[in-house]
């Protein structure tokens, strides 16, 4: 079977082809499980780092629909769509971010709907959906109140696919994702960027500044769990879903204060004394919107996990880090 | 100040169009009262019947931005943006669905951007954002789950209208509309059409089908209550609004036998005989899946109101009916 990725170049996209490779086999939309032929990778800057000739690197720009009829034919057994314009870029570029955020999406359901119809479609959302006042644990009947850009984007995606498989143009699953924590590599744009930064700098032996207060609570999951689910979320029979597309993923509720305290004690002093609390309101505002518990009766139902706890997260970046400079 | 409506051919545009010429002044995005100076009329077929020399009638399309750019500019004030195309029609073709139900309210939005950064925005939404299981009574914070690509369209109209009001681009409200009945005219392809026919034709010595089950719930409003909620949402201070900019309308829940119980009362036995049940499941299904009962406390707390009895609607299109019959 063929799979198409875009966004490969990104942390979630490089590690789910890995994990595909690995794993060998995916199940198609007529749910039989068959082995992988071809992956396209795809996204702005060629992906690298794959030595395998299953892999094809595609370059191009994900909101133009040529290229992606070139990507997506009738061989195209599925789409994993991570390709996006993070938070905080997507709230300085309100157009980028429609252009990245929503029409290309609805290029690529478009493209699937005509020339692969009923393929499977994955795509990832966001607890950014929710803002303004929410209960303490939200619930999967909680309503969508984004207070970003970004957040409104990603709503919109999760109807559309919702709609595109009612009408069963393609088979989609939107995957709510919780904040990724621990990123590796450099900080970005996106505003929860601190999340990872104040786990993976200290341990990289710099300083990093906290922007918000030790008692705000995030939604988390390891890039690890990210892809365990991401690969769960594809391989679920449609008949388990129905017409349940727009999954709120399980996560680990923690706070500031919480994290750091793991850090002490899978890094010791030296490495939790180089964070240094400097409240940023601008990065606060936005986080504080964002929901730190959600029930996800939907998604343990249907099989999703998350992090069993912090200490594990921070151990497991540890892990992986040390094994990606020994390659380097 | 000048006002642009869409959709001025459609019964809720040319309703808002009389009461606004009646009423004479509006409130501008600068929180100034000013006399009505022109009232661009737009829709796909020329609006007619007004006599008056403050109306403009504009026909074209208005998903064409070329249009649009000649219809909003800096001297606009405000734009309701009521052209839509009906439940039935966009779940039949949903590429017409989207280009006007989606692409075309983006069009809107993006020239009050640009050309009258902003002015105040009216758009309708609707119930059919609504759906899957749902309690009794849907309170405000309840989540969106549209089962139909009307529903859908109108969901991403009440994201992207939020987020360009958080924006500064406009100051926009989006009214989540019940079924408006008694609708005058012919039936539409609107899969709650039914609920005005069997008033209406039984009104007109015409026989009715009805379609759903007497039990069936229905959330309702009036022409005549719609049109003053309009005004209302208009009118409104942004400051009373703050980031709610989606607002689910108060209604009239009321089951179909209780509706045919009005009839009898109001037109007689004679009236109520010509309604015969006839149950189809597609308006079935479609109607099961929207809800019959709203808090509305967001809606409440803002003084939108709502009409206080059935017998009262049915008398309304009544008196309405035959002064338009005089007219004539």
């Amino acid at each position: 079977m063929r799979l198409v990725v875009t966004g490969a170049a990104g942390l979630l996209g490089q590690r789910l082809i890995a994990a595909v490779l690995k794993r060998g086999h995916l199940t198609g939309s007529d749910g039989v499980s068959g082995p992988i032929t071809q992956i396209f990778a795809f996204d702005r800057a060629e992906p690298s780092g794959f030595q395998d000739e299953r892999v094809i690197a595609v370059t191009g720009d994900v909101s133009d629909p040529a290229q992606i009829a070139k990507l997506i034919d009738g061989d195209t057994s599925s789409v994993v769509h991570l390709a996006a314009i993070v938070s905080g870029q997507a709230e300085q570029d309100f157009d980028l971010g429609m252009r990245i955020n929503v029409d290309a999406t609805r290029v690529v359901m478009e493209r699937i709907r005509n020339a692969a119809p009923g393929a499977k479609l994955v795509i990832t959302s966001s607890v950014a959906v929710f803002g303004g006042s929410m209960p303490a644990v939200v619930p999967d009947s909680y309503v969508w109140k984004p207070q970003s850009s970004y957040g409104t984007q990603k709503a919109i995606n999760d109807l559309l696919l919702a709609d595109y498989s009612r009408r069963g143009y393609l088979d989609g699953r939107s995957l709510r994702m919780p904040t990724i924590v621990v990123r590796p590599g450099e900080p970005n744009s996106a505003a929860p960027s601190f999340a990872s930064g104040i786990i993976r700098e200290p341990l990289n032996g710099l300083d990093a500044d906290c922007p918000v207060s030790p008692d705000t609570v995030l939604w988390l999951m390891s890039p690890e769990q990210a892809i365990q689910n991401i690969l769960h979320g594809h391989e679920l029979p449609a008949s388990d879903l129905g017409g349940d597309r727009v999954i709120n993923m399980p996560g680990l509720s923690i706070t500031v204060a919480e994290m750091l305290r793991a850090l002490r004690v899978v890094g010791g002093d030296a490495v939790a004394d180089r964070v240094h609390m400097r409240p940023d309101p601008r990065v606060e505002n936005i986080v504080n919107s964002w929901p730190g518990d959600f029930s996800a009766d939907l998604a343990h139902r249907l099989g999703f996990t998350h992090d069993v706890d912090f200490n594990g997260v921070i151990e497991a970046f540890v892990k992986h880090n040390a094994t990606q400079t020994r390659a380097h």
